[in-house]
């Protein structure tokens, strides 16, 4: 943790003061998004000072050749980058021929910056004052637009406080950007045209190897102490820049803004010939709604967002700022309009770990989309696996296997495995378990079969033929056994019968026949189809259920607990709470072999496995699990707090849930890991969610019913969430000594509380 | 196997037919060297077509910054480049204003390359018609000189066949040189002055980062059939080239030649100032010596070399040829006049691996120099590794050790370690053990103790300290493990309790107490002075000898065998000889994973400890763990078929230790590994000769005594071969009926002749 200067609000993230120290940490947390495109909270104006500009177009990427050290076989031809965008949020000021840079100036006052969460907008105000001592009052806000999702909009002014002053705008394009993230130095755009009219400016650029073609698009309106005004402006093109002049004698008091409206239309969902047309169209539509009523009509898109998604907690302010910043960041990434994008770990706030689909979104993201948005928003997280399934067949024959095996790539774009390293890319094959389970979740929850007999099947089979081909036999231990992998702990790598793996890949097995058994008897002419399309036979069938069947786990009868992987206790096994402060994070202190032989977790593992299937434990099995594990548990990634809040949940240890929560909800407010610069952790904040709504809420799913055992943290006086669950809108209230559940629905429900069976009537407070 | 192009010949390298796809091969199997500087077998004059270009200067290299995918703490920062130096050899010719270009000429005839490997020069023949229809024969001869390591020349002779031709020899010096290995496509030469005087030329130039100055130079003399003739010349330069042009009509059927002297003065070896007037006085004495006489030095200095190292074999071409190639190869490589070079693995034949010191060193290449040579240039390679120890202490530390610990790197050119894979780098750590065996072995075999007082015991004991501190308690075991490691099987990373690394450790340890107590017994001042140094304690040895004395090997009753490493036997045991050929080498057709999952042995692991350690295994252990582990091996490393074709010899089995003997004395003749055009692998090449000496000679030192067990490949009439034992050179010849011993020596040797003492007058043959 480096930083508290993140005032505690419930609405909104606020900072005050300026420290040119912070700027790219707060770039990342006051980041922008609306699902189709995101920015960094940049500045407008030119800032010369450390800062990490970025701005991005969803599913617009590069596919950057990838860098090892020495290349093996098989490995991805490149690593798909998050892919910074051309600029359209400049917006240069100067002020008596100084240009108004925050890190130069004189002396910089007032400076406040918030992101209103409610409303969905980026604000900013300082006082400046200039080398030439010019002093100035400036206020900006920005916002994109949930409504129309190509567009942005930018309102700037600036009061002279301390005489006349000659102020210039210069809005501006720019297409001569970089990449911090890149393997080679290369290019990344071509810049094909940079032409204007009508105060209107386009630039359209194309990606290189993807040729994505995209425009950037840009027109501003000039006011005078709030009165639109007519200026004529000079403008200056060159091959990847474009500007307009504005320039006005302001007089002491008065205020002087600049409204621009800008954005980028892609060849992804329009024609390229005519991205132009489009942009022109959009910016036509925007002049005609105006800045105030776009704002207005993205309070009210938030609004009802938050109407379903937002949770509630009273009596501790950070907790609450946390959880809304976690729901609003993860609608900010994806609302599930496009059913070809996913949810990126770092989202529109960072380059790092490139690939927009990781096994986050299985693991973590649906159940935070099932239960706050149409189920279909789920289903179509789904039907992008499904999509994918030609090519994660072709990556499981790159490692050797046949017949249909299908392994999905551990980070992708499209389908294709782009992640460069043999650890995880060819041997974090558990992921492949994640888009299993996701199915079955996906079933459990919102109990729509028809998804598996349709799509999901197929996946099922191509996954349960990478277990049984992946898993080979040990004569030495008359089992099967799954050898050469890594975990979700990444503290560990190349390591044999991973507990974890090992159980998932039985339970994939199982689940498969199961569902084939199923499909066979309840829509006959879906397996006749399948089976024929994938070449199924009950011979290949019984081939799996032998390894499933025979499916060897490392166990230890001493401490009674399923052993991460074999050997683990050779370790030394010395708890995290005697290690050294000094030594912590681990990750930037050991060198890789000494973290591998230590018994350190970098995120939940065996817990992972306990987390999914805990209906097949009983209390004491997880609570031994959880008091062997946890102390050697360093969280050094995001994913792994918010599963072991989940867990000291349910097991009754509310102090250490709720420290966890916090460490999920506040990780980047916080900056446990030293790195919220580099962009937020996205994917993991949807294990925020569950750790409030599965960890204290207690919600699961039980024979179709809907279950809870409210918990609460001491520190809070209540909390409060909703859960869209089979059309049925359920809100529940946890106070100190009592739940309260509602329901929006047409016909009552029945749920389980504390295993009882409770029937809630629709608009009835039902009080537990 | 991919050629046969080499034509069998008991003393040379013969290449008939010129073949522009074979060019790149043939660059690397007719290199020349000469310890202080070597080279590709590049053409003097230009070539269009497919060739990599290298001229290589000992101990000159660049510290190329670490390529990585993900950066893991404690990665070195450099991977130390092999540096391809200005090039001296150039020599362009032009017919008629053509340029000779045997790539793009009309027709080559009657090419033949040579690589005279009795009297260490190359040579090339061949008749060009140019497309101009002059035909020309051409006849080069190039040599780098032993009695001046500066020193390298030239003889080329131009004769037209078919009519009067205007020839021009342009010889010339060029330092815009790139390399083949580059990380990043750097600049890696700086060139700081051109210039010549009186027919004499230089280019002085350092390389980037590490500022090695060096001067590079040349001279030439024009020859008119043979008569040395004064030709005016033109001189060309620009900044990093300098040109020399003679023109001269030569009538049809006269020879018009040139003489060029070069090389390479560098400031390891000379102050920086004076490099050019070294170079001139180089110059000075080559040109009296003239080409003809430094031609006459050089069949004598190899004359010397073969005198004691040659290995002769009667009865098969194609063996006595790959035996030579090898001593050849390994004594232009390294001759031990210069303490601070050690053997690279490609030696002067190409920049692949980089660094030039690697494990291969202590474990294959010091016997070689212990027998062949005076014993001061094996104890020269020791003192290297005693130089580093301080380096070697600060690699331990970065991997959290302490104390003195030392872990000697993986890779090096000065002690830092400049690998950059995890897996190798920081896991590969049985290096340390060779290190430590190497001082046994050089005490066993030279009888010199004196090293080890000296120097010796202090790596002794910071290797002691590291196996100490590396190893960890494992309570479920109730021993010492060792966790987290690569053995000398590549094809495994990051596994428990590799057989060969826990032997090791526990051999260190031991053979370092046991030698500590007899320098504080019969060296006690130098005990006092090391103790001092390092802080020892009888506390701390005592730490030590729990490990040693505690060590888990891992071992299967069922096979009785030790075992590769922890869970091998969980594998697919499939022999090798069961794969499908498509599927070799599997290095080239699988992927990293399928690779580590698989039982397959990239060269001996468990056979390389039991060939360092076989006094302490019956005969039926060693049969059992070769039976077991050589159906697994593929040899797709360089240095695994020497050490199987000794442990076959040594098992009686011929057929299998002749197959491994061709195998590996031809591996780059023969192109096993589809690899040579990358250079050779010279470090193996030890191997090649301990193949022949410890494997079919039998050769080892008991007690003092030198002892041989000769056997001999049904396939040869006869071989022999001589040692250096403690200053007697024993000279054997074995046939096969019966072995032959003499001795070069003043006073009469005893020996073991399978297991029964021989005694040996000076100059007297003993048949036995």
């Amino acid at each position: 943790m480096n930083q508290d200067y993140i005032k505690p609000d419930n609405w909104s993230l606020i900072e005050e003061g300026f420290d040119a120290n912070r700027v790219k940490s707060s770039e990342s947390l006051f980041s922008i998004g609306n699902g189709a495109m995101g920015q960094r909270a940049n500045f407008e104006e030119h800032y010369s000072g450390p800062t990490f500009q970025g701005s991005y177009i969803a599913g617009v990427y590069y596919p950057d050749k990838t860098r090892v050290g020495w290349w093996k076989n098989g490995y991805p031809e490149y690593f798909a980058k998050v892919l910074n965008a051309p600029n359209w949020i400049g917006i240069n000021v100067s002020i008596n021929d100084e240009q108004l840079d925050l890190f130069s100036c004189k002396k910089v006052e007032n400076f406040k910056r918030e992101l209103n969460m409610q409303e969905g907008w980026l604000s900013r105000c300082f006082i400046a004052t200039l080398n030439n001592n010019i002093q100035v009052e400036v206020e900006t806000k920005r916002f994109l637009s949930l409504d129309i999702e190509e567009l942005g909009a930018i309102e700037y002014s600036i009061k002279p406080l301390n005489g006349n002053a000659k102020v210039q705008f210069q809005p501006y394009l720019d297409a001569s950007i970089t990449n911090e993230d890149t393997n080679w130095d290369d290019k990344f755009w071509d810049t094909l045209k940079v032409n204007h009219k009508n105060h209107q400016a386009f630039i359209e650029a194309k990606t290189m190897k993807t040729d994505f073609y995209t425009c950037t698009f840009m027109e501003s309106k000039i006011f005078i102490n709030n009165k639109e005004t007519s200026i004529e402006s000079t403008i200056k093109t060159d091959s990847n820049q474009i500007s307009f002049n504005y320039n006005f004698e302001v007089d002491k008091g008065e205020t002087y803004s600049i409204q621009k409206f800008g954005g980028y239309v892609a060849d992804r969902n329009y024609d390229k010939s005519e991205l132009a047309s489009v942009s022109k169209q959009i910016l036509e539509k925007a002049k005609k709604i105006g800045f105030e009523g776009l704002l207005l009509k993205q309070k009210e898109a938030w609004a009802n967002i938050w109407e379903s998604a937002d949770i509630n907690i009273t009596g501790d302010v950070k907790a609450q700022q946390g959880i809304r910043f976690n729901i609003f960041q993860l609608n900010q990434t994806y609302l599930g309009k496009d059913s070809r994008l996913n949810i990126g770990p770092k989202g529109f706030t960072g380059e790092k770990y490139g690939g927009s689909t990781y096994w986050d979104t299985e693991a973590y993201c649906i159940p935070f989309y099932m239960a706050t948005k149409d189920q279909q928003v789920a289903r179509s997280l789904l039907e992008y696996r499904y999509n994918h399934l030609e090519k994660a067949i072709e990556n499981a024959k790159n490692i050797g296997l046949n017949n249909g095996a299908a392994l999905y790539p551990m980070v992708t774009m499209n389908g294709e495995e782009c992640h460069n390293e043999w650890e995880i890319t060819f041997e974090e094959i558990h992921r492949n378990g994640a888009i299993a389970f996701a199915i079955f979740n996906y079933y459990r929850y919102t109990g729509d079969y028809s998804y598996i007999p349709e799509k999901g099947l197929e996946v099922l089979i191509g996954i349960a033929r990478f277990w049984q081909q992946r898993a080979n036999f040990s004569k030495e231990k008359n089992k099967y056994v799954i050898l050469g992998v890594t975990g979700p702990n990444e503290y560990e790598n190349n390591v044999n019968n991973n507990w974890y793996t090992n159980y998932l890949a039985q339970w994939c097995i199982n689940y498969t026949i199961e569902t084939i058994e199923k499909v066979d008897a309840d829509y006959h002419s879906d397996f006749l189809r399948i089976a024929k399309k994938v070449k199924l036979s009950k011979t290949e069938m019984a081939l799996w259920k032998a390894v499933a069947d025979n499916m060897y786990f490392p166990y230890s009868e001493k401490h009674q607990v399923f052993l991460q992987q074999d050997g683990f206790l050779d370790k030394e096994l010395i708890p995290v709470s005697k290690l050294d402060k000094s030594q912590r994070p681990i990750n930037q202190k050991w060198s890789w072999d000494k973290i591998l032989r230590s018994p350190y977790i970098k995120q939940a593992d065996v817990l992972q496995g306990l987390y999914f299937f805990e209906d097949e434990f009983t209390k004491d099995e997880l609570e031994k699990h959880f008091d062997f594990y946890e102390p050697f548990t360093v969280h050094e990634s995001s994913l792994s707090p918010c599963v072991h809040s989940i867990q000291a949940a349910k097991l009754g240890r509310m102090e250490q849930a709720y420290e966890f929560y916090l460490r999920t909800s506040r990780l980047d407010l916080d900056d446990y890991n030293h790195e919220v610069h580099e962009g937020l952790h996205i994917t993991s904040m949807a294990g925020t969610w569950m750790s409030i709504v599965e960890g204290f809420g207690g919600m699961r799913v039980k024979d179709n019913i809907l279950s809870f055992t409210p918990k609460i943290p001491e520190q809070w006086d209540a909390y409060s969430f909703k859960v869209n669950f089979r059309g049925a809108i359920i809100k529940v209230n946890v106070c100190q000594n009592e739940t309260n559940f509602e329901l929006e629905n047409e016909t009552a429900l029945q749920i389980l509380v504390n295993n009882e069976l409770v029937t809630i009537e629709p608009n009835n407070l039902v009080t537990v």
